[in-house]
C-alpha cells in the first residue's frame, strides 16, 4: 500500500501507521524497529499492520513518503504568496526545525533514525527509489519558487535548477553535520551562510 | 592506539591495518565488517589486529582519521600555491572522486560503508567525536584557503568561515544524495552549481 492514494489521498489508517511508525522510530531507532515496536504504538493489533504492509521495508517506503507529504502540508504554503517568504520558509524548516519533538530527550531522535534509514538505501533499491522521488519533488519545488521569484522580479535570472540543487545540497549537509557531529549549532550556521551569502545575492534588492 | 602519532608519524603497521580496513569496508560493508573481515585483508595475523585495537569501534574511530589523513596527503597541496585552483581542487576531489576505486562493481562501494559508518555517530560518542574533528579540520582548511586568496586579491573580502561552512555543508550532501538516490551525476551538478553559482562570486575576477 502506497501512503498516498492519487484518488482518495490517505486514508485515517494509513495516517495512523505512519504516526506510529513516527513515534517508534523516534523511540527505538531504526536497527531496533520491528513491526512489533510500531504496532505497540498504533491503537490497533499487529494484524492491521501486516494488513496493510508485507514487510517493515514496504513500510517503510511508505514512511518516506509520507514524511515529504508532511512536511510539505506543514510548510502552509496557502498562506504564503511571495516567493521569498516561500524559499525562505522552506530553508528555515528543513534546517531549524527537522526535529519537531524533543520531548524525550532520552530517545535517539527523529533525524538520528532517518539517518539510519538513508544509510541503508544504497543496498536497498525500494528506499532509493523514494528518496530519489523525495529528492526531486524537493528540487522541483524549489526550482518553482525561484521561477515565480524570476518572473515576478523578485529574484535575478539565475539557472533555477542549479540554484534549487545548491540550496539543497547545503540543507542536506547541514542536516548531516548536525546528526554526526557535535555542533549543535551547525544547522544555524549552514541557515545564516545560505542566508548572508547565497540568497542574498539571488535577491534583486535586499527587502529585509 | 591513534592512527597518527604527533612525534612519529603512521607506523607501517598501522597503514596497513587501516589500508586493510578499506579493503574490508569496501567489499563487505560496515554491518558485516568483523575484527576477522579485516585480517582476511591483512598479511599479518588477526593477534596483530588486536593488540593495536581492542575493539572494532576503537579501529574505526582511528580509521576515520586515517580516511581525513590520506585524503589531504593526496591532494597535493604542495605542487599548487594559488588559492582559488586549491579551492578547486578541493572541491571536485570531495565531490568528484570520493570512490577512488570502483574496480569490483559487485561490492557496496565505499560512500555506501562510509555512510553507514556515519549513521552510527548519532549513538557512538567516539566515532561522533572523530567525525567532529574531521568536520573541523575540514573547515579550518577551507577557511585558511579562502583567507590566503582573499590577503592575495584572488578572492573578494567575504567571512571565510561561513563561506567555508556553506561549501563544505553542500559537498557532504552532494556525497549523501549519491549514495541515497539513483541520481549518479549529482556529484557533478552540485560541483558546477557551486563553480557557476557561488564560486565565480567569490573571484575577483573570472580568471578561467
Amino acid at each position: 500500500m502506497k501512503y498516498t492514494d492519487a484518488d482518495q489521498g490517505p486514508s485515517d489508517t494509513a495516517e495512523e501507521i505512519m504516526e506510529a511508525t513516527l513515534r517508534a522510530l523516534r523511540k527505538h531507532g531504526y536497527a531496533n524497529l520491528t513491526m512489533q515496536a510500531i504496532a505497540d504504538e498504533f491503537d490497533k493489533t499487529k494484524a492491521v499492520l501486516h494488513y496493510h504492509y508485507d514487510t517493515k521495508d514496504e513500510l517503510l517506503v511508505a514512511f518516506l513518503d509520507y514524511l515529504l507529504d508532511r512536511f510539505i502540508r506543514r510548510l502552509d504554503f496557502e498562506t504564503i504568496d511571495d516567493p521569498d517568504a516561500r524559499l525562505s520558509a522552506l530553508v528555515d524548516r528543513l534546517l531549524l526545525e527537522f526535529d519537531d519533538d524533543t520531548s524525550d530527550e532520552t530517545a535517539p531522535g527523529f533525524p538520528a533514525a532517518l539517518l539510519e534509514v538513508r544509510a541503508h538505501a544504497p543496498h536497498n533499491d525500494s528506499y532509493r527509489e523514494q528518496l530519489t522521488l523525495n529528492y526531486e519533488l524537493l528540487k522541483d519545488m524549489l526550482t518553482t519558487i525561484i521561477d515565480d521569484g524570476i518572473e515576478q522580479g523578485v529574484f535575478n535570472p539565475v539557472d533555477s535548477e542549479q540554484t534549487a540543487t545548491l540550496i539543497l545540497a547545503a540543507i542536506m549537509g547541514g542536516r548531516d553535520y548536525y546528526s554526526t557531529t557535535n555542533r549543535e549549532c551547525v544547522g544555524e550556521e549552514v541557515r545564516d551562510a545560505l542566508q548572508d551569502q547565497f540568497l542574498s545575492e539571488l535577491r534583486t534588492s535586499d527587502r529585509t
